[in-house]
């Protein structure tokens, strides 16, 4: 019992920004408790979507009820075309005609979509609201709620219009994590692999035995992941909060993701599973220039490849191309990748050729 | 000669986001020198509208081009209907078309509409780029462009959606203000007024001779004003970046001023013009609660009824007062003021009663 009572607490260090993770067991019907604790406002909105509002949304406001919130909710359907400004401008109507005022903390209850539409509501609705992050996909428990970057697409890219938004703190409750299908734990999947490419070869050579128990549902599993990769961006994040340097090494595998998830519609590749093949893509160039030695190509090939994926959209190199040097984390036409040296050590944002990137995605379509 | 080329800097301290603020004659000539001098990124984007673009957009380019920046311009019709979320759609993809990346820094080039508007996409495309504010109206140097509120409105209430989004300098050219209609003037003097009655009793003594002396586009007394407003709002702003408390008094007027210039559909009234009556209510309201006595409060509507002001639009109390109940300012049901206790002190946001509220609007109306 004190085992599966206990929460994991990792502190993201950011001077008056400063807040916590909360990691446990059956931690949504604490959120009342969790938001006294850390004073939110009386008054709070509840964003979530259609698939978790069933089976999570109702213990979240009667918990925050209980400890003597006014806790309202609003309920957008599910999916990626969500983080758009269409959807934002209809969440900022509900806002005003509810009354809330700059007193109003936003709870984004969800995966990803939710915590970045969400988060850019809470960062613009009347110059900005508290904000607490309740991830419930393991996307968003090890990666996207942790950081501060909230955001909505434009029909032209991915996240173009976002702000930097510290929540006040983030409540990953790993049961959450039971309902999940395999799919979601497999994009998860993408932001724990990269985390072991980047910072953490002993991480990673834990890897392989935990995928399999991840997909699982392994619960122990599922927390460990959890809390090891919060730690690691958190350490990431406190040094570099505006990705002026260290924190672009998190862009690993999402500079050909990216073009690979709009490829596929962000349909038929998801977001996790796109940085998957982006990041073993990124690899091969790596690889190619030289960066890492076949060995260790060969491993982070391996366990990329024990995870299940659907095969890569079918799409010319010319379009792929085009989308790199439009994605923002390009500073002028050139296309720059995190690029790993070896496991567990990346370079910084690096200049490769185009003829070069062209090679490797025409391989990419054809060798799996 | 030294004292025409003399440029006034006052600073905003806020620690690392701390900036100048440069006043002086003939200085947009200079934007090219001052943007190398403090950093701006080689690209940049000059967002202006339809008004100022002939009179000084080729100056401003000019400029930065003899100083080996690539810059762009994006022209806006004039008006407050602009800082809409379409219009900032549309930027947003003028933007991307021209491939801007996130070391593009944006520059709002006129008044209080493009500073605001502008700054918002600069706050939030590709979650924030370097911003610089060039005011060319008197509203905005003594005011609006120091500070670091940006927003645009929505269909329910104006500057709902925004951010705090610090410029790296202002550039404030009084030479600019020549050109400005009567109307414009006395938009600026209505924040001009607020500063003499929330903070300095002094500086509002000599504003009797000064406000005939700006309306006949006197350039000393202009740039005094500049200066003098800019570090009374420096003083303020950098005790309380975020509004949680002192900068509050910088909405005195504003409350009844907002739901004025929206019952006249942001047309009959301008912004400045609705302040002024709105301070002259506001007063009217201190009175009646007992805080202000009767000779200052002649005293302030001697000197708001010297300035030309168009007559109040028509509209309910009852409209009026569900405007102000909507109110960003209003942190629940309840509507607050900011009172002044005597010229140069005011209270911090205060609720009043509906009842009384009404009688003054209602005076305020057959009064003038």
């Amino acid at each position: 019992m004190p085992n599966s009572k206990s929460v994991t607490r990792i502190t993201v260090p950011l001077g008056e920004r400063t807040y916590p993770i909360l990691i446990g067991d059956d931690l949504l019907k604490e959120t009342g408790r969790l938001a006294k604790e850390h004073g939110i406002p009386r008054s709070c909105v509840v964003i979530t979507d259609t698939n978790v509002a069933p089976l999570y949304l109702p213990a979240v406001i009667k918990s925050l009820q209980r400890h003597g919130f006014e806790a309202s909710s609003i309920v957008i359907p599910a999916g990626e075309v969500q983080k758009s400004l269409r959807r934002a401008e209809k969440i900022y109507t509900q806002l005003l005609r509810r009354r809330a005022g700059r007193r109003t903390a936003i709870i984004a209850l969800g995966g990803g979509v939710v915590g970045d539409l969400a988060g850019f509501i809470a960062a613009t609705y009347q110059r900005g609201l508290p904000f607490v992050q309740v991830p419930t996909t393991l996307l968003s428990q090890v990666d996207s709620s942790v950081g501060g970057k909230v955001g909505i697409n434009h029909p032209l890219g991915k996240n173009m219009i976002g702000a930097f938004h510290q929540p006040l703190f983030v409540l990953a409750d790993i049961s959450t994590l039971q309902t999940l299908p395999e799919r979601e734990i497999v994009c998860g999947l993408g932001e724990v692999v990269k985390y072991g490419v980047i910072l953490d070869a002993a991480f990673f050579s834990r890897l392989q035995g935990g995928i399999q128990a991840a997909l699982r549902h392994d619960t122990k599993t599922l927390r460990r992941f959890v809390a090891e990769c919060c730690t690691m961006k958190s350490f990431v994040v406190s040094r570099d909060e505006r990705e002026d340097g260290l924190r672009s090494i998190l862009n690993f595998g999402h500079t050909i993701g990216h073009a690979l998830e709009k490829a596929g519609g962000y349909r038929s590749l998801k977001h996790g599973e796109a940085v998957l093949w982006g990041m073993l893509a990124e690899t091969m160039i790596s690889r190619r220039v030289g960066l890492i030695d076949r060995e260790q190509e060969f491993r982070i090939y391996d366990l990329i490849r024990s995870v299940p994926l659907p095969e890569v959209p079918r799409s010319s190199s010319a379009q792929l191309l085009r989308t790199m040097r439009n994605d923002k984390k390009s500073t002028d036409a050139q296309i720059r990748f995190i690029l790993p040296r070896s496991i567990g050590t990346v370079t910084l944002p690096t200049v490769v050729e185009e003829k070069l990137i062209s090679r490797v995605l025409r391989d990419l379509s054809w060798s799996y």
